[in-house]
């Protein structure tokens, strides 16, 4: 191995208080906050790749990020405890590690999880009110679950993610699976859209989840997903789904990166 | 039945912003909430009777509260529409049903649950961070059990709440059940201790999970729970537990409550 090697991190976050991931000049985001503790613990200054651009006001469970650095297993938990003194309550650490020179959270990524929090029904949650988007109306899951099987697979999900001015950006992706699970987190029954694949284009997750819910409540019929994908037109899918309710929750890499 | 009949309404609300459920003049509190949302929505001053006072800071998932009124099943759900509009987001009604006049939400409780979260080892909890204790130590569930064992049935606690000035004020309470709990809630993993009992004095629960987290730490051994019990002394037990990891999670009723 040459070099230092690289510190990789899994990093959660709360995305209300950040304008998204990204670093931008004069304004709070978590690469920012990540960038600014690292580097006073580090006395260096430290340059962080994240796995995923999260929006503003989306959230993370597994964020993955990665800066060249050299640390035995006792400096990554020192690191890992200073970093979440300086940069807490609203983004921690819950693990690190050391990858060979040359690693990067964003290249070596194999896939992306993704989840998405949906409350249906009259009652709004209370306790996952920052974490789920309340649809209030009832949501037929069967419905979803057979639109969702029109999006598995490699598509051009063109009609899935904010327009781009570079016309010949690639908007190919692959989705390898989407499930809808009614589940019961502190107390409350939410549905969670879970989506994996190898890549994302910009809203794409949010723009999935939000013509999903036409479909649940009815606006849509089931094979007006696939019709939308073969648009190949923005205008074609439905509405974005709110930012709050997303939550990026794992990044997978192939086990030998690891040191 | 004679008389108006009671409204019986479940109710879930955030600790945090308020001081304690139990109305105080000029301080925010649930009871006060929830009676001015009711006044406006039935246009006539109501008072509450709430099954459980919770402390300043408790979380509630089933508080349950009545007052005198008649309603059919359609004024209920639009009762409860309006209340949520007018006192949202960190009170919600859940659930509205009818009793019989003279029903009370607090003296026909025949048990109660409350759940407290801790999150034991050195990562911070992030999602959980308002409704869970992070103990930094490792726990040992195992002892917590043992201890935890001796307050089960009838007993006088007056080692387990905050002093009264009246001597003589009865402190014998039965407990039903202590169960300790690893639970996973938004990703993230805590230990639930649940406490079932018919009712609780003030400040009881936070103290016996104060004194279990003492034992689960090492700081005391198992016995040391039952002894405190038999000192009838508060000294002898351990810290009160943070309100912020505490949540009043359900009231029981008999069946035949409900009209």
């Amino acid at each position: 191995m040459d070099g230092p090697g690289v510190v990789v991190m899994t990093v959660s976050y709360d995305g209300a208080p950040f304008h998204g991931f990204a670093r931008q000049p004069g304004l709070p985001t978590v690469q920012g906050v990540l960038e600014r503790a690292l580097s006073t613990v580090l006395r260096t200054q430290v340059e962080i790749v994240g796995a995923g651009r999260t929006d503003n006001g989306v959230h993370a469970l597994g964020q993955v990020v990665s800066f060249p650095a050299a640390c035995d297993e006792r400096d990554l938990h020192s690191l890992m405890r200073s970093v979440n003194a300086l940069a807490g309550p609203d983004v921690v650490v819950t693990e690190a590690r050391m990858a060979p020179a040359g690693f990067s959270a964003r290249f070596d990524a194999v896939a992306r999880e993704y989840r998405y929090r949906l409350v249906p029904g009259p009652i709004p949650p209370l306790f996952l009110r920052d974490v789920a988007w309340w649809v209030k109306s009832h949501l037929d899951l069967g419905e979803m679950r057979v639109a969702a099987r029109a999006l598995i697979g490699e598509h051009d999900f063109r009609s899935f993610c904010v327009t781009q001015s570079a016309e010949d950006k690639n908007t190919v992706r692959l989705i390898e699976s989407i499930d809808i699970t009614p589940e019961e987190h502190l107390g409350e029954h939410v549905v969670v859209v879970r989506i994996v694949g190898t890549g994302f284009l910009h809203s794409m997750v949010r723009i999935i989840v939000g013509t999903l819910v036409e479909v649940g409540t009815g606006k849509r019929g089931a094979a007006a997903v696939g019709e939308a994908l073969a648009a190949l037109d923005r205008t074609a899918a439905g509405q974005t789904a709110p930012a709050h309710g997303l939550t990026l929750w794992h990044v997978s890499y192939d086990e030998e990166c690891w040191l």
